[in-house]
């Protein structure tokens, strides 16, 4: 064997498994949509139960609307809420309409609440009505309690089921209550040690539990040190804590420093996603949506988009209106239109790469406000080396290239001379346009966050704009003084 | 008390803990600096001690360089490694040249594997050998291994602590077996049931072995649909999946299936919010890199940004030639120009809006290769709704607001008709920019993935450049059509 083919063999094991997996999840869904068509409904609901809730989501989404209902009636009573939980609220509607009041109250109660929460707030009143109907009071209470945080706020994102423990317990106590209390708890793996008013003291993970000696007492193990957050804290700032810190759940308390809530790493990592898609949208000039790409109709990504791009378009008014001031001198020096598109560009991309980079850094808590200065001096340097280096390509390719497109009976009258000139112009405004459009794409975003506005508007779009206008006004101050008109 | 006073209270009761936690944290910093400077080292080390590492790493970064070694020593033992892990690349490297051979010893044996192998990969090279003579054979054997690991890769991002069974253990055994073996493991709540050559055959959670009964078998609880990827995978699907699956960590297997390290939701969160601010930046045409936005030099970042600006500006070269081609009709209707701005600004903005949008779709697993023709479609129809909006009030804003600015003498040659032409010109070409803006939007990311490329360089600046110079050909052609030139 050559050593070239040992090589393809080695790549061959070497395969990911990304793709195998995929296909597995193909073959699995091939698998139940057979068994559904010849109506082998016992063995669906047995490789149903085996399949990760997830997925089994993914294969019910797949379904025909009007088969889900039908369908999902055949899944294990265990395993309703898992699967449940994960599906789209559309489909989520779908089957509550089709179940009995039984059924609807049995979903309810096992589902998380956070879960459930997330549902209620995208359901029709006239479901959430009948929702609330079957659910006992108890239930009802919390979930009224959790729909009253608002959007952005910790409490929206946070579950009520968590362990807490008292100090005074020992480790091997709090572990046979944990075994005791815990089935039903989102995480097991932190607990929480509170006093009689509800008031967080410490926290505990099961690690240490099970590391500590069996008589020693939770209070004196547990961390007090504890890393929380309110109910009204932003999501955001509870998703990065988790991150920053490496934690799998981080504590939510009430306007009396009572726990009330865990927010769980998985319900961060969520957070983290729908926030980076979210700066992603707005810094392309699209308003965020929830939903995902293709279960957003047409009107409703029209919708997002549209408002958009008219504001930008009528705020090139002001570009327009500079254009228009100087036709007549433009009748004369024709060229000079050639390079718009060019120094627009360029100042448009030097900017958006400034403000982008500074916005995603501010996001991720790399630049606070007290590094304003810095950021700045920091952005001029940087800016300075692009201007140069650009502006002295520039001139290079204005002489050599653009001016070769010219017509010839343009260039008949002793054009040299001029375009020289025009070259060193369009060169010039080329070097401004990136310092300036660098400095604004710093300023504005920074100083939006300081007035307290989400600094993800003043990216590309709409610096763009500004810069565009300025770059004109630039370019024609610089060639009226040159070509005197 | 009036109402309002009420509300005012209730309100500060609400306030948020993030600046309290800020606050809190400047406090602790500004009593470290304190005692530092009296010299109070015993206390010093006290504070630290109780102090998060993730924090007290900070405070270590905030710190004068050249005092960071000294101050280092102060830390107690048990908390060196910890506090190590989270300091910069070139505080660590600091550190170690300030250190013995057996304190370096000491950290290396102390990290967990998956954070001095990111160290190690930054490091200079002498650093690196000095590590690699301290370090025990067996360590140094798995430093090694991990460092080949290409950095994409699942491999790349694995700890190699983590907990296996064998399936017929029972899991009162599992439980006092992870007691013996756990403490140094990175997450004990998910153990991993391997065979005797090591391949993987389930993973059984530490709540599932704490509800089960104590004489059952591990093998009989364990769950044996495995999500697991190999060493070669993409360290986003790994993160993408852990988001996905919610799972705490996820096993990874080499080419003979066996089961060699874990990667846990920590790290996850970490690619993940690598991989947006790497889409981010590419999307803006910035070279992404790993160091934070105040970490990275004047020079590198200019390195990261001046060749795309560069490249942007040289291919400005087409949108040039269209324009100087037309360098002698423009003398006679120089009004014309006043719309590039608007024009080419509408069609890259409306091209950027799709294209970044499809892109994040693709990145989350929104949308998937097979749903080509629909996302063409669906654009489509957004692009037309659009293309007739924005059509329709460019006409009305043309005539309405851009003709005012001209100078009298070119309005007076009865201009009013040439005027509806060329609002019909402009507004025509606005309404075919956009379509074609968001159908190129649309299939360059996602042809760029078909072919294997990253989907991001197709964003904005790419696609700017191409609308433009195809908005100025139709520009030109209607208006030549239509004003006879």
């Amino acid at each position: 064997m050559s050593d070239l083919e040992k090589d393809e063999i080695t790549e061959k094991e070497f395969d990911s498994v990304e793709e195998m997996r995929e296909e597995q999840i193909d073959n699995k869904f091939a698998q139940c949509t057979e068994l559904l068509e010849r109506k082998r409904y016992a063995e669906f609901a047995r490789v149903i139960e085996e399949m990760n809730p997830v997925d089994t989501a993914d294969f019910f989404s797949e379904l025909p609307y009007h088969q889900i209902p039908t369908v999902f009636k055949l899944v294990k009573k265990g395993r309703l809420a898992d699967i449940f939980a994960e599906l789209d609220t559309e489909i989520q509607e779908k089957i509550i309409h089709a179940m009995t009041d039984k059924e609807l109250a049995y979903i309810i109660e096992d589902l998380f609440l956070d879960d459930a929460v997330d549902m209620i707030e995208e359901l029709p009143a006239n479901v959430v009505t009948r929702i609330m109907r079957v659910a006992t009071a108890e239930t009802r209470e919390q979930i009224n309690k959790f729909l009253a945080y608002p959007e952005f706020s910790a409490g929206s994102v946070m579950t009520a089921e968590f362990i807490s423990l008292n100090k005074n317990m020992t480790c091997s106590d709090a572990i046979s209550y944990i075994r005791r209390t815990g089935v039903d708890k989102e995480t097991v793996y932190t607990a929480y040690v509170t006093d009689e008013r509800r008031i967080i003291e410490g926290t505990v993970s099961f690690k240490d539990l099970l590391f500590a000696k069996v008589e020693q007492r939770v209070g004196d193990i547990m961390d007090s040190e504890v890393i929380f957050a309110s109910t009204v804290d932003d999501k955001e700032y509870v998703a990065d804590t988790i991150a920053k810190y490496g934690l799998l759940a981080m504590p939510i308390v009430d306007k009396e420093q009572r726990l009330v809530g865990i927010v769980t790493v998985d319900d961060a990592i969520e957070v983290i996603q729908e926030e980076a898609t979210e700066d992603i949208e707005i810094m392309a000039a699209i308003t965020p949506s929830d939903k995902p790409y293709l279960r957003t109709g047409v009107l409703e990504t029209w919708k997002n988009r549209f408002p958009w791009l008219l504001v930008l378009m009528l705020s090139a008014i002001f570009s327009s209106a500079i254009i228009t001031h100087y036709e007549t001198a433009i009748g004369t020096y024709a060229i000079l239109t050639a390079f718009f598109p060019m120094l627009m560009n360029t100042g448009g991309n030097a900017g958006s790469q400034s403000s982008v980079a500074i916005i995603r850094a501010m996001s991720l808590g790399e630049i606070e406000k007290r590094d304003f200065f810095r950021v700045v001096w920091k952005e001029f340097r940087v800016s300075v080396l692009c201007a140069v280096g650009l502006g002295s390509v520039c001139f290079l390719k204005t002489i050599a290239i653009d001016f070769k497109f010219q017509a010839t009976e343009v260039l008949a009258n002793g054009a040299v001379q001029d375009n020289l000139m025009i070259a060193f112009i369009v060169s010039v405004t080329a070097c401004c346009a990136v310092i300036f459009a660098k400095f604004i794409g710093t300023v504005l975003p920074m100083g939006a966050k300081k007035i307290g506005l989400d600094p993800a508007v003043m990216a590309s779009p709409f610096i763009t704009t500004i810069v565009d206008t300025v770059t004109l006004v630039i370019y024609f101050a610089i060639a009226s003084q040159i070509l005197n008109f």
